[in-house]
Order: C-alpha cells, then sequence, then structure tokens
C-alpha cells in the first residue's frame, strides 16, 4: 500500500456537497427547547424573531439526515476548504507509539478557525431571506472574525459586541474585524438600553459575554430586518459543522483507515459534534464502534462536573431553554483560565449523546498540561495551536502514550480546530511560569447550579 | 474542459523534488561577490566562517539547474507544502475582468509566510554539518518565526537579535519565536561587543535591522561551530524558494494554463525569484515570453529609483559586497513604512535579470494605494494578506483592470507571500486615516548613494 501523506486535502470534486444532522439518526432525541414561562415546547415559528426561517426550520429537523449545501456556500468554503486531514507521523515519532495519530486542521483561514464553516451558511441565509443585517456577540473574537468574513462576502451589514475586556486587551482581533467591514461595538455601550443600564450601575465594568449576548439579542430585535446569531451550541451550528467529520470520512476511505478514537475539544460543542457527526452516525447505527472523547478545561467543566438539566443558553437568561449539561448559566469561570471553552452549557444534541453513552467519555485537563502539549505539538508538528484545540492534543497524546505501553495500533483522530496566533498572551504566561491552574470547588460550584430555572412541568 | 478549481493543491506524489536555480540559464550570470578591502571575488571557502558548507556551495553555483530537495527537508515541506493556487473568482468577478487571476498562497503555515521554505533547509545543511548553533536577526518577525520553527524541529540552538522597537511593540512575535524554544534577544543587548558600544552611546535607542544584523554576526562568529543565517536577497535562498514557482508551474500544467503575467513584491527578492522562476528559465531560454512586474513600497525603491552598483549587503557593513540595485547600505526607510520590504538593496540575481531586461518592469506603490487593495481582496477574497503580498494584489489588480480596458483574457499570476495577522497595528492606521504616503526626494536618496563603497578595480 502506498505511504500514508502527511496531509491529505481532498479535491473540490471530492468535498462534500451535503451536511449531516446526526439527530435523524438518534434513536432517542435531543429534548426540545422548551419556553421559560410556560414550559411549552418551542415551535420553529416561536423561533423567527430571532434567527432567520431556513435555520430555523434546521434548528428544529430532527428527522432528515442529509441536508444540501447551496451551490453559494460551496463556492465560499472552496476558498478554504476542503480542509488537510494531516498524518502526525513527527508526533507519533517523538512519543514512540504504534498508534496512528490524525488530526483535521481547520485554522487555515482568515477567522483561524473552524468558526467560518456555520458563519457562511448564517450569513447566506440571511441575506438569501433579504435581511438586513445580523448582530452577534464575540469573546475571544473568533466568532466574530468568522462571521464579519461571511458577512463582507454577502454584503450584509453586521454589529458585533465585543467584550469590552477583550476590545481593549485584543486592538487586532478588533481591527481585523473592522477590515472585514463589521461594526464593532465595545459591550456593554449606549446603544443599547441593557447596555445603558450596567454603564449606569458600574460605568468601569469590563463587560461580559452576558452582557454582549443580551445586548446583540436587544439590537437584533429592536430593528427592522435584523437577526441575532451564534457561532455554537445551536443543533443548526452542529449540522454545519458537519462538514468537518464528512471531509475526514472521505479521506480516511482514501487512506483505508477507520478512526478507533474521536477526541474533540468542547466548549459549545459544535466543533466536537461536526467533527465525529459521520463516525457517530455509524455507530448509532450499530455498524461500527468507535470510542468518542470530548474534552474541556477543569475550570469550567460543564460535562464532567455539570447537571444535565434545562437551562438558558445565554446567561441574561432571554432564550428558551435547552437540555444539557450545564453549569448553570450564573456559572462565571475563573479569570485564571486562559483559552476559550468557557461556556456554562453544552450543545444539546452532544449533551444527550454523552446522557444515552454514545459519546463514552469527557474528560477534563488542567491548562498548564493543556500548554505543555501545545507547545511540544507546535514544535514537532510545526503548527502553532490554539489553547482550545490543545486540549484535544493533550488527550490524543495520553491515549497514544497508552498505545504505547499496550502495543496497540490505534487510529486516533482529533480536531485541530484553530491556530495560537491571537492567544500568545497565554502562551507568554505559560512560559513565564505564572500560568496557574484551577479546579473549582463543589462549593464554587454551587451559586452556578442554584441559577437553575425551575421549568413549569418539568424541573419543579 | 472541467471547471479550473479554487483552489488547486497538489498532491505530496505531485511535490517538486527538486530546487531550481535560475543562474544555469542565465547567459550573463550575476557578478561575483567581491571582498570590500581588495576588490577580489569571493571564493567559496571565503564564506565557509560565515554559511555551512553545503550552503556556500549553493551560492556560488551558477552551473547547475536542478539540486535535489534532501529527504529530511522534503518530510518538513510536506507538513505544509504543497501550498494552493487560487484562482480568484470572485475578485475577477467583482473587477469585471476578463483576466484571470491566480495566486500562490504562501500563507498557511505557522510562520505566516514563504520564510519558512528556506528556514528549512537553512536549518537542515547546519545540523547534518554538525553545527551547534545558528544566529540570525529579524525585523517584523517572519523569518525570526519561520528559523525558530525550522531549528525547533531539528534539535538546534538559535539565538535570535529583534531590532528591539519590533521587540516591544510586537511582544506576540516574541513569544511564537520563544514557544519554538529559540533565544530571543532585544538588540542592541548587552551580549555583544557591537550591542555594548551603541549602548553605551545611546541607551534609549531602539536599535535597527543592521545592528541587529552586525550582532547576530558578531555572536556567530565569536562561538564555536555557530553559524549565522539570512533569510532572503542570497542565491541559496532563491534557489529554496523556487519550490514555489515549481508547484506553480505544476499545478499550471494540470489546468492548462500558463502565466501571461507574473507579479511578485520584492523586498529581498526571494519570494519574486522563487515564484517566477520556472517561468523565467522557460524566457531565458527563447520557449516562452511571459511579462515580469516586481513591485516595491515608493518609500524603499531600490529598483525603481536604485543604482546597479556594488554594495555592502548590511548596513554594518560586515558582508561582502554584492552588485545590485541599491539605495545604499545607508539608507534608512522613512518612519512611516507600515510593513516590509525595507531592505536598502535587491538579490544580485533579479537585479541582474532586470539590467538585462529578462525581468520587464519593477513598479512602486504608495502604502494607501497598497492597503486599499488588501482590504478589497480579504473582504472578496477571504484572505487577510500581509502588506508586503499587498503590493502584489495592487498591481495584479491594476493588470487586471487594463485587461478589462482592452478585453484581453490574459492569465496573471501573483505571490500571496504571508498573512496580515501581524499587520494589524497597519490596518488600523489605515481605517483611522492616520496613514500617510512618502516618497522620498532625489535629495532624501542622496545620502543612501553616498554610503555606497568604492570597490578598488571595479567602483572608483
Amino acid at each position: 500500500m502506498a505511504k500514508i501523506p502527511h496531509r491529505l486535502i481532498l479535491t473540490e470534486d471530492q468535498m462534500p456537497k451535503q451536511w449531516y444532522n446526526l439527530r435523524a439518526d438518534m434513536k432517542e432525541k435531543p429534548d426540545p427547547l422548551r419556553n421559560p414561562a410556560t414550559g411549552e415546547p418551542v415551535k420553529k415559528e416561536d423561533l423567527y424573531p430571532i434567527f432567520c426561517e431556513e435555520l430555523a426550520a434546521q434548528e428544529m429537523d430532527n428527522d432528515t439526515p442529509y441536508f444540501d449545501i447551496p451551490e453559494e456556500v460551496l463556492d465560499i468554503y472552496k476558498m478554504y476548504r476542503p480542509s488537510p486531514l494531516n498524518r502526525a507521523y513527527d508526533l507519533e515519532r517523538y512519543l514512540g507509539t504504534p498508534a496512528h495519530i490524525y488530526f483535521k486542521y481547520e485554522g487555515n483561514n482568515t477567522s483561524g478557525s473552524h468558526k467560518l464553516n456555520s458563519a457562511v451558511p448564517q450569513a447566506y441565509y440571511a441575506k438569501k431571506q433579504g435581511l438586513k443585517g445580523l448582530t452577534t456577540e464575540t469573546g475571544a473574537g473568533q466568532w466574530g472574525t468568522a462571521l464579519a468574513e461571511a458577512c463582507a462576502f454577502f454584503g450584509l451589514p453586521l454589529t458585533v459586541y465585543m467584550v469590552k475586556g477583550s476590545y481593549q486587551q485584543k486592538p487586532y482581533r478588533r481591527e481585523i474585524i473592522r477590515t472585514f467591514g463589521a461594526d464593532i461595538v465595545a459591550s456593554p455601550s449606549d446603544t443599547t438600553a441593557v447596555g445603558r443600564s450596567i454603564l449606569a450601575k458600574d460605568p468601569d465594568t469590563t463587560g461580559s459575554l452576558g452582557c454582549a449576548i443580551s445586548e446583540a439579542i436587544e439590537k437584533a430585535t429592536t430593528s427592522d430586518g435584523v437577526r441575532y446569531v451564534l457561532g455554537s451550541v445551536l443543533n443548526q451550528v452542529l449540522l454545519h459543522q458537519s462538514i468537518i467529520g464528512l471531509e475526514c470520512e472521505e479521506a480516511m476511505k482514501i487512506i483505508g483507515e477507520y478512526p478507533d478514537i474521536g477526541i474533540g475539544c468542547a466548549g459549545g460543542g459544535a466543533n466536537l459534534g461536526g467533527l465525529i457527526a459521520p463516525f457517530m452516525r455509524d455507530k448509532l447505527r450499530g455498524e461500527r464502534d468507535p470510542y468518542f472523547i470530548a474534552v474541556e478545561p477543569a475550570s469550567c467543566p460543564s460535562m464532567t462536573r455539570g447537571r444535565y438539566a434545562y437551562d438558558f443558553c445565554d446567561t441574561g437568561k432571554v432564550t428558551p431553554l435547552a437540555r444539557m449539561y450545564t453549569l448553570g448559566s450564573g456559572f462565571i469561570p475563573s479569570a485564571n483560565h486562559a483559552g476559550g471553552l468557557r461556556y456554562h452549557g453544552m450543545s444539546p444534541v452532544i449533551s444527550k449523546l454523552y446522557h444515552d453513552g454514545y459519546l463514552n467519555e469527557a474528560r477534563s485537563y488542567e491548562q498548564t498540561k493543556v500548554f505543555e502539549a501545545a507547545v511540544l505539538f507546535a514544535k514537532v508538528e510545526t503548527i502553532l495551536p490554539a489553547p482550545e484545540s490543545a486540549h484535544a492534543i493533550r488527550c490524543a497524546i495520553d491515549e497514544a502514550l497508552r498505545c504505547k505501553e499496550t502495543g496497540e495500533e490505534k487510529v486516533i483522530l482529533f480536531g485541530l480546530t484553530g491556530t495560537g496566533y491571537f492567544d500568545m498572551a497565554a502562551y507568554s504566561s505559560f512560559h513565564d511560569g505564572t500560568m496557574t491552574d484551577y479546579i473549582p470547588t463543589d462549593a464554587d460550584l454551587q451559586p452556578g447550579f442554584d441559577s437553575l430555572p425551575k421549568v413549569p412541568g418539568v424541573q419543579e
């Protein structure tokens, strides 16, 4: 057999033309979204004020396995996709493992991460519906950048509410978003009632993601023809991100491999869900039995220590309720936590699959262990990973070392979601030895759990 | 015929296994390097104290057309190469031009630019010769990052002298270099005699590239088994960068195109020389007649307004003399100039080809025009270009618009050498309207010309 290449990049013709919807193959579907006031399941139409209609339909569809990717979306995908599936030969050699380590690299586009995969269709459907603009929030900036790129392409106005602390600390992220023509507003701001109210109480606040979400939603719902969009957690986002896994499946067919272990970092869960989608499909259909691991920070342990409960998707408590693993929408991650993966909850699809045992394991790591893996990986494989992605690297290394002990030639696939270019402050604190670890005590987690809503007829 | 893809990425098997040496096909060779004291041509052995032996041999070889790329170098190339050849369909559509616009994108590796293509073999040959370490200088940081990556891979110690102003203004660049395990020293420093002497005179200086070069050379020549390496200008670097052009040639064969116009930005000339290498070969052999354009900043116009003369390669005047287009080693680019492309001279090969008319045109642009093109390109093609690369984009757009006027369906190929991630301060000043243009007067250029050396028997 020919040697497996370092990087396999499918041709344009080999790129999947459809997204795959995991829910279609789940015998037990994720619990429905519910109205927080009434506890009633949300209907598609209820989502129209927030999402454009095709995205609302995707959000609610538990039955259709494949959705055609619109031609216009494929045309943009082709500017940066298919992304490479790399064989980490040098990491294998360094570790002395018999395992075959593969990673799917999503950092080779200007947004620097996989976020663009969902930003493009979200902007496309908004444009197609004739909307006049979009709003969103961004913390570290990957999602804001991705959506600004997509909106620039379709000529769609975009307002990004960026957490003021990040806005001030990451001026270059801000400038990239500005380069793509989006309005970028430091949140809290005086452009919304909620922002003005927060500023009145605390003029010096550096803001929060929850506040930025609330401002973005207010701006959307009070502006004519404007909708709010989200970059993770939602079913529609998992659907779009399935392009990652479908490309892996196609590439692995060509080289004659199949993952024994699938590993993804999990913040909102969209990257993990996208990466494992076709392999989880095989498992749900009883055709294969890969082992799946979700990796999260020890400081924000929604799957490993959270509750499977109905909760708000945002800290502002304006969204419908989703049943998911959650630390409670009132949970605030420790300030010492350097990377992303700060979300209090988890994709309802991923949560359900974990709850039902299809997603085998959730594992958490402390951040210094994660950065050790990141620096090793950079030196050996020449790619500087984002801290989020490095959670998956850490886990892949540990699994490969376990294979070294047992002598098993397992095939390990992990998602390398993005570049670490914009996280050098975190790398710096790691190099300087000032980075610390933090594992919340049960008492630290209690206020978050106390914030869980009572849902009439469901959670009393 | 099948539609030409948005991105054509060769397979590993299709990647060239040899570099191409333009000089072998030049009937008139570039003038030899000369000893500044005696005016005598430099011999290969004279370079051994500076370069490792195989690199010195490559530097002096005017006859061998193809050099095998070592297996170990190919193995690293395969971690990020072949790089994509993109068809800029959306830019063509935006401009309404009948031209076919192609660009070769070298920004998809952690160093963020084409520099890695030469860093890898330079580190490899140093390791092979049993050297104990390397030194280099870096200004903006692309070359320092690339060499740090390559040295990390081969386990070769590296000291990077980074201009103090950049070291302070670009802490994240510094941290990337540090992540790859290199020592990084703000220049001037107290680690060298020349550094200490400069600091004694001016303790608050923010340094200069010339000073950093002098420190790096002193450190190499006073340390056992250590050599100094350079990222552009030299013949060996052009040789390594030919991988860019050779991949273009192979990809264009597959899609049945051939460039009518080849465009590259030109600082030291290595990227331009690498991009056009195989097409220039065809021209030198009389088989084809593509039109080549070198693009440079109006504020550092070495080809458009420089002299074709013998000059030092560094501002510290410690190198041999090369005959090239130069503004004089005493030339200092205006502080308002935002990007790279600040070198006072130009690759001797590129200079000779321009002098003899094979390289058809040198063109300069003011930087605001360049950034206009960069922002347009980012919005339309989703890639944020480095300011250096955007010089080539500006020129490609102008040529495509000329085709629109004449109705010619020309094939335009330009080099997109790197990502703009690390240049957001410049983008910011462009957005804010504070970026200014600067065209030096003849009087401004005079001091540089006055710094040109007298060469015994050559330039009196």
